[in-house]
């Protein structure tokens, strides 16, 4: 089977950020493909594509993460393995740079799914991993753009884009895996939660079925459980992929903005599904570079 | 349209505790029932319910939760109102009374869905709620069981059982609503979140489909998003439950648990559905007890 290696990350609006963004999540989907090359799993492949991304200031997770109400960093990460459904999350940690390899590490060392908070960075020092400074997450922009939100704005466009990166990695044995990781919202309150840790919101993962990790306003998301929605619509073949139109629904505010991430999602996760048909057509179309930036590149 | 309450609540497999808890569970249905004939609404009725449970020493929610690996007390709880699918939730919080009036809170008060750990105290601190001492909420039972367990163990079914309250709830306008509370595994590690404060993992609700409140190992709950699962498979008034049989996920150790657990919530939530038909047939069926102390009750 022909491995491939999906990425998204967003970096907000600001134009001069754009080509950067782009550049980032190239990067970070081939370092991901590199690590199959070497024989790496799609656990492996989607680890290191959004450690990438954590380690690149233009995006919204790990170093360049988003600060809090109180301009503290705190962060969230899941990661899936297609092959178990096997998970780790972390939420609201602090002071590390790689939420996603701590992720893999609750899944792969602990008996728990997720470590929040003041757990998770205990978990994070038993295992080796280095504390980083506030600071030293914090970058320009992150402290711009906290200096002009007045205050967390749950309907801000712009927040809400240029949050979360992402990886869904098909390797060459079938296997699937889904890496998720984000600083959350500008203004967030201290211990808010969003999609990103949460199975079957912010990501999941399943080899029978397909692979999703999801971007965009995170308690729109949840309210769906939207990775696990799209997985179960995937599994159905359904063409309906919203279980009841919005207008069924008064006072679900968010639903219509869930469909917007939710068409995204799908056309992404089935260039996943369609990867033997493309291969025959395109030979060298073996890697994806996706960036959610801007949603007409999919739409 | 006739209400139901339906609450569970586990305490362990202690027979002399089997009649207290019986008599807990009977009690906290009737708390949401009252609740109703005053005019509150389904979600009024489930966190009246699970607060009862949490003010109960002898399940493991609030008052009486298990104890963690430092032999403190760290709570999850999540509340699901079935009209708009908002859902309020808290994760890892420590010193408070009654996690799910502080989920409720979440919901109706902020933008988020989920606080965890000191932003979740610093939340409850903001809306007035009384802050209590670890010691408080410690019972003889916990410390005994504490002092009991080597250390944490997926495997237990002991610590497994005796976790977790819920309720869901039918009111008379066709609301639905569920609300789930527990202290967690025993032993289990600093900041550990399980499967109660995660939406479409511990508890869902949606009006046009049905309830779930769920209980169980949650590392193994989370794996297939079980209360989203249940959901799903009502929707499709799917007569096969699981997606998948056992055997075709090799090394996926949990899924038989979560089949066990599946059923009974099946069993438990086809009661909701069938309340019209049951009704018909016994006039004074407007009351369920369920406990999952005895999982032969309803197998």
């Amino acid at each position: 089977m022909v491995p491939v290696v999906v990425v998204h990350g967003g970096s907000g609006k600001a134009l001069t950020r754009e080509e950067f963004c782009k550049l980032g999540v190239q990067e970070a989907a081939l370092a991901g493909y590199h690590v199959l090359q070497q024989g790496g799993s799609a656990l492996d492949a989607a680890e290191a594509a959004v450690i990438h991304l954590e380690n690149n200031p233009i995006y919204n997770a790990g170093f360049g993460s988003a600060l809090n109400e109180l301009k503290d960093v705190e962060m969230d990460a899941l990661i899936v393995d297609g092959r178990t459904l096997d998970c780790g999350a972390v939420a609201a940690v602090r002071r590390i740079a790689n939420p996603i390899a701590l992720s893999r590490l609750v899944m792969e060392k602990t008996n728990h799914v997720c470590l929040a908070g003041e757990g998770a960075s205990r978990f994070a020092k038993a295992m080796g991993i280095k504390e980083v400074s506030e600071e030293s997450l914090r970058t320009e922009y992150s402290i711009k753009k906290w200096e002009e939100a007045r205050h967390f704005n749950e309907d801000s466009g712009e927040e809400s884009k240029s949050g979360t990166v992402g990886a869904v990695v098909l390797d060459s044995k079938g296997d699937l895996a889904s890496a998720t990781s984000t600083g959350g919202m500008v203004k967030k309150m201290v211990g808010r939660v969003g999609d990103t840790p949460v199975i079957g919101c912010g990501g999941f993962a399943d080899n029978l079925v397909g692979a999703v990790s999801a971007t965009g306003h995170g308690e729109a998301i949840m309210k769906v459980t939207l990775s696990r929605l799209v997985i179960f619509h995937m599994e159905q073949e359904s063409p309906c992929l919203m279980p009841h139109s919005p207008s069924q629904y008064p006072g679900r505010a968010h639903l219509h903005s869930v469909c917007t991430s939710l068409d995204i999602l799908v056309k992404l996760h089935a260039l996943l599904k369609l990867t033997q048909p493309l291969q025959k057509k395109k030979q060298n179309l073996n890697l994806f570079t996706i960036y959610l930036l801007n949603f007409t590149d999919y739409m």
